[in-house]
């Protein structure tokens, strides 16, 4: 493979930080706070995950990441809001994220609730922008599909069901639909639009999704293994919080064996499922080892 | 004038409705909760008011209600996610809204949260449909055009300024400035997106713009008048409260007097920029006035 997965790592984040620097509003009136907790929030330290899945999606097909970055800003933006909204005393009540304050903390609880609504909409504003691709009939399929993957049936709906679990525990397949439903929707729309902006074909867009749909799993199951695992200050998160607010997770219903298994395996098959494509998706497959692999 | 406006009223309300009923999302798992909730809180009462001005600014292009509905259905939905948002406790901390529970206390805060989250999702998968026009690139317009009104530079910068001037108070031309964008924004583009709809010329959409932020001064001085003079059971909120919160509202600036004639001169005003416009506007026309002599 001609680029480690570092490089590709290294300029996904580059690429789709300066993306969203041009894209974030700058106020000198009392709203300036406001602006500045967006920044805070989308320019924050990040693995930009689903950057690098759109944009080495589109790299299968030859889309240049110049041409990539932009809708990667949207779907950044749209990650970060969630985090923030994510963290409020309300919901996860978080104080530590990317080993910084988390943005209520950092500011207030009311500008991280505008701040969270301000990168959502500019995340919309964002995907529909000519910069992402000249065709206006595609752009709207994006806009279309990261509403899809980040609404009520789709993201949204997983948090609720997170929230929810907390006081009614859920099963290994309810966890799974979670799961699939909190991280895995904008996964899978993150390298959906990488093809599409590849013009990928209908077995090419599949293949894409499938490889997604065990990534988002395997990213999930060991993100439980490092919450049992991991040092709070290399993850940068508070951890053991779910056994503590008594949601279970993969690794309770697997075991701790278990989960490092199906985690590996996963990670197996989400390589395989790219196996029609060449050299160009060998990021994507060197990817799927890293998720199960990494300390952070 | 043909239709009266109140006939118009009931009909934008009862189209919108329907069109906000079709796309609300209905699941059966622990996502129902937030689903109910969303029904809540963008099918409870409510004026309409900005569907009805997408309506008909439409209707002086002669597109029918039929196909304006589906853009004042995203309107409407992004509105109700702005209210929802508004009322949590680390923002207006409100209690009771159209005469009912506020969503948080009707369900529970993180519901609320995610509630208006998945709210301002669909409201711009809404806009994004086919269902809405049928040229792609108008569609597009409406999404950038919706994000920009409702965002940190529009509906969203509105609300962290009237946060922030809960402590540190701001003279008549911020308290303009505020409302400009925390209500006028999104008013504004209810009456250019029907404008657009109706494949209306620049000349025309300017018209419907400075309509549009007269009416939306008069409507918000026409607030704060009601919340002075009104009885909350037939507003159906809390009054009183901006001058407990130590907010300056437009009636501490120019007076009771001064505030009423304002709104009046706005009023006429708003009626007078549609100078242009044949007898398919009088619903706009007697919109304004009734905008300031409502007693709810």
């Amino acid at each position: 493979m001609t680029r480690s997965l570092e490089t590709a790592m290294a300029a996904a984040a580059a690429a789709v930080e300066a993306a969203i620097a041009a894209l974030l509003p700058r106020g000198s009136g009392p709203e300036a706070r406001l602006h500045e907790a967006m920044a805070y929030a989308a320019l924050g330290p990040g693995k930009r995950l689903r950057p690098l899945l759109l944009i080495e999606a589109g790299h299968v097909f030859s889309v240049p990441i110049e041409h990539t970055a932009a809708a990667a800003a949207a779907i950044e933006m749209l990650h970060a809001y969630s985090l923030v909204h994510d963290d409020l005393p309300c919901m996860d009540d978080d104080d530590l994220r990317r080993g910084r304050p988390t943005l209520h903390r950092k500011f207030d609880e009311a500008t991280a609730v505008l701040a969270g609504d301000a990168l959502l909409t500019l995340a919309f504003e964002a995907i529909a922008r000519p910069e992402v691709d000249p065709d206006p009939a595609l752009r709207l399929k994006l806009v279309g599909g990261l509403a899809r993957a980040a609404g009520a049936c789709g993201m949204v709906a997983g948090q609720a069901i997170d929230i929810a679990a907390e006081t009614a525990p859920i099963d290994l397949a309810e966890t799974r639909r979670l799961q699939s439903l909190k991280t895995g929707a904008l996964i899978a729309f993150a390298c959906e639009a990488g093809g599409l902006l590849g013009r990928a074909d209908a077995g090419e867009l599949e293949a894409l999704r499938a490889y997604a749909a065990d990534l988002g799993l395997a990213f999930q199951i060991a993100d439980d293994i490092l919450d049992v695992e991991g040092e709070e200050a290399a993850v940068g998160k508070r951890l053991r919080k779910d056994a503590a607010a008594g949601k279970a997770t993969f690794v309770d219903h697997l075991g701790l064996a278990g989960a490092k298994a199906e985690a590996a395996a996963l990670a197996r098959t989400a390589a395989a499922r790219l196996a029609s494509f060449d050299e160009r998706a060998d990021v994507l497959r060197a990817l799927a080892q890293f998720i199960v692999t990494r300390r952070a």
